[in-house]
């Protein structure tokens, strides 16, 4: 059987509908963020990124940095085993401790990945509590939704954001149903941030316990970057809040936080947690060292919001169309992949502004965008720069509409 | 509802069996690796570790330190983005060639884990291909098994190391299934080594794709380190070579390698590739030392495989059955959940030997075991005190049973 024609065939179609995944190589430069190299050949050597969920620039900050050198130095670089098999260290006991105090709660428990915490907690909890029932949000994250399709549980979608709707569907469920209520509070594509309060009385009122992903919040809301549920003091109404290490926090990871019970349930049970290494002990001790960094100093995220504001209003005021949203996520609407591929091409190569087009299976097909995540270490300068670029292929753009 | 009182049940009714896990809590330390620092009230302050899957050490490795520390200098901490949306970096594509030319193939995708690649690319495989049927080896790990499971398709399982039995399977199947013999070249628990020859032979008489998981096997066998795969001069027969960076390579992650048009493929479609955030650069340098060294260095090799033969063979002189195999791990049987716990215990409190009691779910009940993993830095000396410290335990188990 040829197999390389059944992978190349669908590969075909990918590129056909314009939604074949071209990666941007690039060399990030500790100190430089947000310039990197470029590594593709028709690119400037020198790129400023526009897209990282490298939030806050952490995974630059010296003192992240040297926490990782350091503990590479003193412990080596992997962990050797599996949290059960000698992968367990004083270093992630240290840094779950850090994170069940930065959300509140008793416990707290590590994954390679925010993909592998979701999808191994979500499904743990739907396939072992008895007559489970996963309500989840309309635009859940993939690993979220993955996570309940392997549970294997009953699964109720209900509209994005909306509580009255998740209200209803709570109501018709049976009275025996375990229900999980699963949503997170920034939504990464769109921006938008959910109703926590609404969300959270609702499920209460039903008897349900809460799901959290803050994966895009945690570190930049809250007065120690304790995400949303922080910021608007819910967190301890909250079952289960999930994060992870790879964004604000500028390392990589993934975490539960909740009751004592709830995280050593996981850690027993979950099989996307027993049967992996654990990660580096120096990726701990980074992580950690961001986490209790932006414990106490505001200034990285109080320089996003400036910048993030900013951004926004430049782009008002040259009539470029962007989603708003309470978020620091700047959504600007292409609607049409192959489009948005050559918009991000030409700002890539003609003006070294990368911003990776935003295709299906990220975002829903006919809603292709650019995303724009300012952060503290764009400039003035980096902005007015970007949105000049903008204005002027909007104006290549609506010429060539109108000669068209 | 109390859903702590959900979670509680489920964790007694583990303590009751014997299978409720206590993780050991270690300080690695470059440098002075089999030995650890021990956090654990009851152990000594220093350990000797004899069940890491750190199996040569590289961890430690100067090199390989050097290579981390300097690229987490150079490049920072995490990676920022998922590999399509600003995470891709020059080191990433560096270790995708290295892994390519070890196994021989076109190319390499890299995963956060062993666990997600193997999950990841067979869910892939199992959901996307017309009519796929996925034939696994009984033992097959867990991530095997539940990357399976997510992809819906047919599945057959069969005898353990059985060519025959494969046969047999694959015969009765359509002939228009989309045919996948998923197996493993060392199983880490009974570290026995699958007859490969045997299987690719059937395999290809049926137009069926292999799928090897070499993740026990990589780096330790064959003259480069590309696993048994090499060692047989069978690489080029086989789809897909599955491998991992967190054990022999002291590091992180996971891999597959193949044909071009298969990496591409899973890269394209694979939830668990496309929505996570990508490894470090550091972790990618680093694990791109370690196996550049190890494709020139048979040092290491040879020294485990010498300590591995002293080992077993002091065993046997005192009389300690331990489960034959061809490969580098050695299973002593204890076949209780319990007792198995109390011997890990006693080595661990009154001798600072730490190896991990291996029991239900990694093993099935009733093969409990301890499993040894003796390395080249275990020297002669800590080899003849492991095997007293058992002899001691083994007579005094016997007096019990005499006197019981």
């Amino acid at each position: 059987m040829d197999f390389d024609a059944l992978f190349t065939d669908q590969l075909d179609a990918l590129r056909e509908e314009g939604n074949y995944r071209i990666f941007a190589e690039l060399e990030r430069r500790a100190g430089a963020f947000p310039r990197a190299r470029s590594h593709d050949e028709d690119a400037p050597d020198e790129v400023t990124v526009w897209c990282s969920n490298d939030y806050l620039g952490m995974g630059q900050h010296p003192k992240v940095v040297a926490a990782m050198t350091d503990a590479v130095e003193k412990h080596g670089c992997g962990a050797g085993g599996t949290r059960n098999i000698s992968g367990n260290t004083h270093q992630h006991a240290l840094l779950e401790a850090e994170l069940a105090d930065l959300h509140g709660k008793e416990g707290a428990l590590l994954f390679t990945s925010g993909y592998v915490s979701n999808w191994a907690a979500l499904s743990t909890l739907g396939a072992r509590l008895p007559d489970a029932v996963i309500l989840s949000d309309e635009k859940n994250h993939a690993s979220m939704i993955e996570g309940i399709r392997h549970s294997r549980a009953d699964k109720v979608i209900w509209k994005h954001n909306d509580p009255e709707d998740l209200d209803r569907k709570l109501s018709a469920l049976p009275s025996n149903a375990t229900k999980i209520v699963a949503f997170e509070s920034v939504y990464s594509m769109d921006g938008d941030i959910c109703p926590m309060q609404e969300i959270v009385e609702v499920a209460e009122r039903h008897g349900a316990m809460t799901y959290l992903d803050e994966v895009h919040a945690v570190g930049m809301y809250g007065p120690r970057g304790g995400g949303v549920s922080e910021e608007l003091g819910l967190a301890d109404r909250i079952t289960l809040i999930e994060g992870t290490l790879g964004k604000a926090y500028g390392v990589v990871g993934g975490y539960i936080t909740g009751s004592a019970a709830l995280c050593d349930f996981i850690r027993s049970f979950a099989s996307g947690f027993i049967f992996t290494t654990a990660l580096p002990p120096a990726v701990a001790a980074a992580a950690r060292m961001s986490i209790a960094h932006l414990k106490e100093s505001a200034t990285e995220r109080m320089r996003q919001r400036e910048q993030v504001e900013k951004l926004r209003a430049r782009l008002d005021e040259l009539g470029i169309p962007h989603l708003p949203n309470a978020s620091h996520i700047i959504p600007v609407m292409i609607k049409d992949p192959v489009k948005c591929r050559q918009l991000a091409d030409i700002l890539m190569q003609d003006f070294g502004i990368y911003v990776q087009p935003i295709n299906y299976p990220t975002v829903p097909k006919g809603t292709e965008r650019l995303r724009f995540t300012p952060g503290p270490l764009h400039s003035d300068r980096d902005i007015e720069y970007l949105v000049q670029a903008l204005a002027t292929l909007w104006k290549r753009c609506a010429i060539a509409h109108a000669v068209a």
